[in-house]
């Protein structure tokens, strides 16, 4: 056993069946670990590492930031994030306000304490009931566990949940699933633990309209699709539809752990009615900030839509090249999938695929996921790429 | 209004009643804001920046750090958090395995998971119910809102909450609400949010033994009392207790989101049981053993205990000079309350206080609340004291 895989596995409680690769080193969308082998990294830490591994532009003013404040409480003022969430609402082009979190379960925990703040101050008999769909997954939180629609997660052991989340199969199931205290429908328009199938964008506008109508809140968690991941800033402005929650995490800061709640309810909370001690602190805000301008620059310059279009058409070759194991390509922008004919080849690709030298994701019982960074080079797509039809050469052999 | 005020009013979610001074910079436990006027910082981000403010050591590891890799997911094995687990165990001296969250909030509900996993997995009739303090503050989730004692935090407005939660108003109260569903009792040593009241080391000594006799799980929330906070690595070093299940965060990355669960049930999940996207990431376990270096020295040179010492002589001096105003002397280490008349004087203290340039906190209804860097300088503590009574002066006059 490594030195590494002993010290995690005697220190470190063991929830994670981990990969012992210890990566040293990373320069865009390329890892390097500790024998100085590299890696084109195709997961980019599930989707969070958005401007690439060893960013140089949001170290410099990470460095910047520390060195003067990197916290503070939120009793005062964080100019930072003040900026950020002005920023979260020109780039979204929602009418909005935001708080910070720090990971998607807060956004979410968050999302659901406004909606349930709404359902009880603007009817006369309290709603509280929020739908979400089977295959989603909202946090690792006791409630958003509840809100998250995969049975396996609601072991009896964490138990007891709290009330008032059903879970629907299709969005079409979700109209007669609504009663007089529902108060809002949550889901993903990507479902990154789901499998990466995008719903459909008619049938997204249709419901969005129709909870309009009722005075039912749409909750979309954008804490994966968001931040240009979908090809837009948000996966909602694709959709075209103005959501009355939207949560972010992921890819926001570059790798601090931040959360965004951003609601057009700008007056739902009173003060001390929610809070976080680190939440929207000067070093995540401030990272936030850089990363958002770096977004913004490829996205406008074109960089963004042209790394979508290289990188799926190389994709796709890979999935026309080998359709006795891949059965469908799925996903938006650059968070994509190939559906696996099994699961047990899936995992088989996944290591084969490591052992050559490029890193890909599981997402549900057998889509492989692809999440790169959002700036990852057209010699790393390449060569990602090529490794990964090695390790399917080596699968068929 | 200033432009800063304005910018948060029109972005951010009003949930902070909000002092609007723009802090720019900060050196150790000096802030400085936007027309360079100084402020001594007794309230360190609410015990967060534990090394002070703009600390250099930490700076140049966190710049090293994110220049190379600032986070993957926790699929692969992450060096520095292996390293920051195995530093917890050897400098808390307790047998134990951790998990990292990002949050204080985060940190207690895998810390409530655990003992529900527990109370499921170790009995023949489930336990699940777990008792905390009436004053208590455990974070901002719905289920840790539920955890946290203090009715007014109970809203119904964010309900449904969990079952299983009940509260009491002493530690004697505790023995008589143990019944045969009782899986855990959630306690801080010092109350942060409730009044800064340690409590007594007998009766948590007799706790422990009482609770471990008969099989019921001792939890100890340390988020705002760990760290050295209180003069020792955790509180818990310093009751001489052997919690089962032991949270941190605030003070331990000095101002990155981080949050432990430490316990010594070291097989108690499974993988896929729990997880976090950011937990434990490079940068903030990178932070946080820097963190650790630097206050290990100081409290190893002798230098923590005799700021200890000497920041309480000066309050104590303060305290006696004030008597009209204060009516008691509360806390531990640098975690130090005195409580106020009544919360009028309180509330115009702090705005005093903060006018003379010198920063303190509220805490439950009328304790003025002091936690200072752990780094905080002989003249940094001077100036403050110097200030506070100035302030002190002002409303007497």
């Amino acid at each position: 056993m490594k030195e590494i895989e002993k010290l995690d596995k005697d220190y470190v409680l063991h929830t994670y069946a981990r990969n012992y690769v210890n990566f040293k080193k990373g320069i865009n969308a390329t890892l390097y670990d500790d024998e100085n082998k590299d890696y084109i990294d195709f997961t980019s830490g599930i989707a969070v590492c958005s401007v690439g591994h060893g960013n140089k532009r949001v170290a410099d003013k990470i460095y910047e930031q520390v060195s003067n404040i990197t916290h503070i409480s939120n009793l005062y003022v964080i100019e930072p994030q003040a900026k950020l969430a002005k920023r979260l609402a020109e780039l979204s082009g929602y009418d909005i306000r935001t708080f910070f979190a720090n990971s998607g379960a807060e956004a979410n925990e968050g999302a659901i304490k406004i909606a349930r703040t709404y359902g009880e101050t603007k009817f006369a008999n309290k709603r509280y009931k929020v739908i979400t769909l089977e295959h989603s997954f909202h946090g690792r939180t006791i409630t958003t566990v509840k809100a998250t629609g995969q049975s396996s997660m609601h072991q009896s052991k964490f138990a007891p949940y709290p009330e008032g989340f059903s879970y629907n199969h299709t969005i079409d199931d979700i109209y007669n699933s609504i009663d007089n205290e529902t108060v809002a429908v949550m889901i993903e328009l990507v479902q990154g633990e789901g499998g990466v199938q995008p719903f459909d964008k008619e049938k997204i506008q249709e419901l969005a309209k129709f909870l309009k109508q009722n005075d039912i809140l749409l909750i979309i968690d954008e804490v994966q699709t968001g931040v240009y991941r979908t090809g837009e800033f948000l996966a909602s402005n694709l959709y075209e539809i103005e959501p009355d929650i939207i949560t972010l995490a992921k890819g926001l800061g570059g790798g601090v752990p931040i959360g965004a709640i951003m609601t057009k309810h700008k007056d739902i909370f009173a003060p001390g009615d929610h809070g976080s001690t680190f939440g929207g602190n000067y070093l995540v805000t401030t990272a936030a900030l850089e990363v958002l301008d770096i977004l913004e620059e490829v996205k406008d310059s074109g960089a963004l839509d042209e790394t979508i279009i290289y990188f799926n058409s190389k994709l796709n070759e890979v999935y026309e090249n080998n359709k006795e194991i891949f059965t469908a390509n799925v996903g938006l922008g650059l968070m994509r999938g190939l559906r696996v004919k099994d699961a047990d080849t899936l995992a088989l690709l996944i290591k084969t695929a490591f052992d050559c030298g490029v890193l890909v994701l599981k997402a549900g019982k057998n889509t492989m996921r692809l999440l790169p960074a959002l700036t990852i080079s057209k010699s790393e797509i390449d060569e990602g790429f090529i490794r990964l039809q090695k390790a399917l050469a080596k699968i068929k052999a």
